[in-house]
This record gives C-alpha cells, structure tokens and sequence, in this order.
C-alpha cells in the first residue's frame, strides 16, 4: 500500500495558495537547501494537514464537528492551522505532561487544547474516541495517504526549483515525509532518511522488516519523536529504496549550530538532522553529487542557538 | 554622480559566483521578501565589497597589502570575507569600544583588527592614513561607486525572481543600497526608504537638499547608523526620486518579533526596519500593488526574539 504519484500531484492541485512555495538556496557548488522551516506554522506539516482536511471536503467528510488530532508539536500546529484557515474547529489531544508554550500556541490557532493522559499514545486514543462520539475527522501526524501525498508536494517543488539533483537528504520521525519526496521523485533522484541514533524508526523497520515500536528520545524528540514509522512510510521506503543513516547527538547540535553561523537559518534539532548526516561526514556524496538537503522546522527557542 | 545601470550589469557578471542568489518567498498575496539575510556572512555587503576588489583587482590596484575598511559591522564583516576568498589580507579598523563579539568574528575570517578612536570617524581616518602608507585598497562602507553597483546586484535578481512587483522597501544607513537598486530598477519599480527615526540620514539629507552630518541612536544602529548619507546615494535618490519612511522604536522591534514568529527569520534590528513601515501601517500599499521587502541582515544575537 503506497501513495502514486498521482495522488501526490492532485494534492499539489488541491492545497495551492494554502501552504507557501518555499524557496530553495544553493548554498555551494552541488549543495541546495530546501528552505521548508519558512512554511506556515514553521514546518512543512500543513501540506499533508491541507491536503486531508480539503480531500475530506470535497467527500463530505468535514463538517461543524471539524478535526481531532493528537500532537502538541508541529502536526498539532498544522491542524490547528488549517482547521482555522478552513473555518472549522480544532480539538487538539496532548498528554498532561506538554509544555505550557506548546498549549499557548495551540491556542493562539484558536485551536481548543485537552490535556490527557501521560503519553501520545494516550492522548491519540482519547483522540480516537472523540472522532467516534462526535463525527469529526481525525488526522494523523504521519500515516494516512492524503497526509502522505500532501507533503510529497515538497518533491514537486524541489523538480521544478533545484535544477537537476541526485539525492535528496531527509529527516524521518513518523516518516511522511520521506514517503511523500520518494513518491513524488519517483526515479529522478534517491531520497536518503536520516535519523537520530535516538529515535531511529526507519532503521529499525528496515531492520525487522517492519515497522515496530521502539523507545525515542534524544535532543530531536520533540519533532521525530514517534515511536514507530507509518506503515505507508514503510512501503515507500522498500518501494524506493530509502536507506536509514544514524547521526549522533553532537552532530545534530553542531548542524543546528551551523546552519545558524554560516547559513542564518534558526532551526529546531529536528530540522537540523538531515544536514548532520552531512556535516558530520556520515553521508558523503560522490564526486558531482548534486545534494539536496531538506531543512524543515523552525519551531525552536532561538536563545538555545550558540 | 550616480552609478549607471550598465555598472550594475557588470558587477553581477563580476561577482557571479561569489555570492549567493539570495531567494524571495511570496508570503501573502502581493508581499514578497527577498531573503537577503542568507548571503554569506549574513547580509548584502559582500556584494559591493566583491565588486569593489574584483574591480581594483582588473586595474592591477589590488596588491599584496590588501584592503582596509573602517567597521565592525556588516560592512567589515564583509569586507574581511570577501579578502580571504581573493587571497588578500584584510585590515579593519574599528573603535576601541567594538564588543568583543564583533572583533572575534573579524578574527574568526583571518581579518586584522586594530581598535583605535573612540568613533568610527576616527577608525575611518586612521584607515585612511593606512591606505596612503601602505598602497592598500579602501573598501568603504557604502559610498563608492563599485560598492554602489555591487549592492544594485540585488535589484537585478529581484528583476528575474519577484515577477512584477511595483514597489521595493528597502532600510537606509548610508544608502548604497538604496542606490544600487533604485539604479538596478529604474523605471520597473519605485524605491521607497525606510529608516528609524533615530538614524534618519536620508530624510535629513532630503530635507537639507544634500547629505549632511546628524546624530545617530537607537536600537538599529549597529547596522543603520552612520552620520550621514553617502553623495552616491542622495544623487541616486534624487534621481530616482526614492522618498524616507520614518519607523520609530517600537516599529522595529514589533517588526522584527513579527518576521521571527509569521516568517520564522531571525534578523537584526536594522533588517527589521523595512518590514516595519508595512507592519505598522507607515507605509500603506493602494489595492492591488505588489510589494517586495528587503530583508537584509541577520547578525544578531537570536536570544534576543521574544
């Protein structure tokens, strides 16, 4: 079960004046990044948001009951996001234990905040059952396929801004990202996933020949922090042979600290992990390897960068 | 005087390559920014400051004692890059007072710092003294013609990327900026100054019927604060009729959290001061007109975005 191609140039049609087309920079010779963290909301979740919530439109499926989501992170924001662009409510599922910030943003998105439970785990089951009681839609941080095919559209921006490239480095937390590029390049260039050592879902799928679960943690939990890949991320992955690279702690700090000295873009840890593979040497291109690095968040606290 | 557009022309072949295309992103229907805060060392000056040695460098009058600036602002900054890429040695000058931090950053792109003077009137002289000692370069902070045609590369490329756009808010300190693009422009777009009330030396220039000497504070001054506008500048602003905007305090730094939280730019102060006179409605765009805003500089200290 995978996303077409297909469905990811629909998305393209159905989210277009909803999310910004954001800008590539060619940073060096054979390196362009791919500036997403400038999206509405400060990442590129509102794709895959839009692209649900409108599907569901066009079929009837969104009504005054409007959405529930589980994530006080950046999905969280993008439903909250959306849901408000499309004039329907938002009931965001957090555990108890999500920093006071996080809520306060939710809310400035006129989304409404239930704080339940101790884990994401709990909160997306209470999530679940309000879907069932009231008739509203539930959308997943990662796993569904108008979610999946909505953040491919990045991959279609990316054929038509960075000229020809080879390989496309991405961050993977729940994996719709990496699903959504894959699909979208399809046999233009090979996306290649990168992982903290911390939170390494895809490396363990692909090495149990499944998506399991698995603990997370580490300085870039907070925004790849799910506990397992997405099964659709799993089928793109073997359809499009997305290999897993691991970057340690140090790497991802000293990218994030990189990408703000030499780049002056202000990153979260999440975001500054596909260019850690990089930086760190952990992924070295060929000579003439054209590189993209797609970097895809910027909802961080700027008085962390050093 | 002014700079002519065909000297623009030849410093973007000139410096091709040197610095980065900067991107715009489209960030709401008719406002487009140009994200100038992502060139090397993080704002527009290396593009005059390459202009000007590749042009000193053509005439042979680029020599083995390099260049002296007088600033610990952008404009050495830039300087001091710009002289390591050509293999040159770099001297800046700037008062004893300059905050350590801006004198490590110097040191950290190989630049020789002598801290003299109590004001960069007097590092100024001091360099200029230098200069005709040694047989070094003079690279000014704006108020050359090849520094002049150097930042109008900017205007250029908002030529190619922006689509049509009628106006462009751009900040004022010594005006090369200014210059450069209202010559890069001509009669496609209008240039509009903006300045902080503060460090108006265009505004005074304007009042005055030529650039005259004037106090300079405020929170933008780090960046926009020289004494008086460059005589490039004032001709180009006369002859292409570019008008100051007057931003206050509060302006600028409600502008600046706004680009950080909305955009997700970290900027400094005076990169902010553009934004500002659409953000707090000094400048007010008839129905229909296209806007691009220049967004400059991003040497700041991040912790300080709330």
């Amino acid at each position: 079960m995978t996303v077409s191609g297909d469905e990811v140039r629909a998305a393209a049609e159905r989210i277009a004046g909803r999310v910004r087309r954001t800008p590539v920079i060619q940073v060096a010779p054979g390196l362009t990044l791919k500036l997403e963290l400038l999206q509405h909301t400060g990442s590129f979740k509102p794709r895959g948001a839009f692209n649900r919530l409108l599907s569901a439109k066009e079929k009837g499926e969104l009504t005054g009951q409007g959405i529930v989501a589980a994530s006080g992170g950046n999905a969280g924001l993008a439903a909250a996001y959306a849901a408000r662009e499309l004039g329907v409510p938002a009931r965001i599922f957090v555990p108890v234990t999500t920093p006071a910030p996080k809520v306060a943003k939710l809310h400035l998105l006129d989304a409404e905040v239930i704080q339940v439970g101790n884990e994401y785990a709990e909160a997306y089951q209470v999530a679940l059952e309000a879907r069932d009681a009231s008739g509203a839609l539930l959308l997943h941080a990662y796993d569904q396929p108008e979610v999946v095919a909505g953040q491919g559209t990045l991959g279609l921006e990316l054929l038509e801004q960075a000229g020809m490239f080879d390989t496309v480095l991405v961050a993977v937390g729940g994996g719709g990202l990496i699903a959504g590029i894959a699909t979208a390049l399809g046999d233009n260039a090979q996306v290649v996933g990168v992982e903290p050592e911390l939170a390494p879902t895809l490396h363990r799928a692909l090495a149990a020949g499944q998506p399991i679960d698995g603990p997370v943690g580490g300085i870039a939990a907070d925004s790849l922090g799910a506990r397992r890949l997405g099964d659709l991320a799993f089928a793109a992955a073997r359809e499009y042979a997305v290999p897993s690279l691991l970057v340690d702690e140090d790497a991802i700090v000293a990218a994030r600290n990189e990408l703000w000295h030499q780049y002056h873009l202000a990153v979260e840890h999440g975001a500054a992990v596909a260019y850690a593979a990089l930086a760190s040497g952990v992924y070295q291109p060929a000579g003439g390897e054209r590189v993209v690095v797609v970097v895809c968040g910027a909802n961080t606290d700027p008085s962390t960068l050093s």
